[in-house]
């Protein structure tokens, strides 16, 4: 199955819509692609409708609320490589994901969060294009107050 | 305009003089090159008498002091590049700027803060050469207690 | 003397056990080799004996813990580029370092801290290919409240 065959039927299974790519806010790219490598920007949580999820995870959110945030910040990644290169296929591999939390001083579990976007990717991809090397960890705070910020780095063709 | 003569029109309007490229001080380079890709360390916002900006942004610093550090830690990247590359004009785009505020726990305008650097880029390099995927976030703390750290990939020739 | 005898000769002095190469906990993989660069995740400071050290540096954890807490870091990356290469001969250079320390809020020394898995690994590549453009910084939080996280860039051939 192709990789937007395996985004709609996961989609489809967690009964979301496709958040909109971003559009560049302020002096930035959502995406830069240099050769056959694509760096995309930190990504937010914001659902189909444009809204955000805000909060600190271990406080305001639960570890639960945390994924699923990280699953939309995914999502957005998705939304960004497909409107800059077409078609997701032209994804060779994940290569790289580093994933912030908005996190209490002492949250210990970042990896348990991140994982709501690496699973998806890792659905979307498969279990080896999809995986990437992984830094999780707790930042002092985000823009806007999101929950998370996940920037990644693919292989592209 | 090339670059070198951008920085130079910019630094007149900002009455700023250049900062000397940082020196290694311990155990790492102000900037690796591999290939065509450049690879920055992390940059402080030291100003041309070598004065670092110091401080939390949302405490003992206001938003426009942060932007005007970051534009710091933007001038000291630059002054990295003149120095390893001889000249600026072997810059062929910014690709990845990664921004950390020093910032109070509750602070969420982090993108505003870093434009400070990203605004500087773009008139550098120009409005598409000049402009990167980026993520902006608050630090729990930063080395000398820096108002920001700023590190850069430039695609180079 | 290669890397692989540069590596027996530190262990030697510092009386440690190599750690073994860290398995894949979670979505994630410990390193992706990409053409001729290899990105690993985030590695924890593990002894040979899988315990890790947690706690905030500048509170739990005063500098020279910290900085052995980032020379274990540094042998898991180690660890893994081993597993992934083969051998560490296969190594051109060490291109970018990202560490991440557990601080306290107005903690300042991260190069200090960090200097830990930067003064390994020039050791153990050289003076030139052991030294990377770097960033360390106070993060909120870390993961199962390790006191370090550090990841790696590398040029292999």
């Amino acid at each position: 199955m192709t990789a937007e065959a395996n985004l709609k039927k996961k989609l489809d299974e967690l009964g979301l819509a496709m958040p909109a790519a971003s559009e560049p806010k302020g002096v930035y790219r959502p995406i830069i692609v240099v050769g056959n490598m694509a760096y995309t920007a930190g990504h937010l949580p914001i659902d189909a409708e444009g809204k955000m999820v805000t909060g600190r995870v271990g406080d305001d959110l639960d570890l639960d609320a945390g994924y699923r945030a990280a699953q939309l910040a995914g999502l957005g990644i998705l939304a960004t490589l497909q409107k800059a290169l077409g078609d997701l296929g032209r994804v060779r591999r994940l290569v790289k994901l580093l994933g912030l939390v908005n996190s209490t001083l002492d949250f210990t579990q970042h990896p348990a969060v991140i994982n709501g976007a690496s699973e998806l990717l890792a659905e979307v991809f498969g279990p080896d294009a999809g995986v990437a090397a992984r830094s999780a960890f707790g930042a002092g705070s985000l823009p806007l107050g999101a929950a998370v910020e996940i920037e990644a780095i693919f292989e592209v063709e």
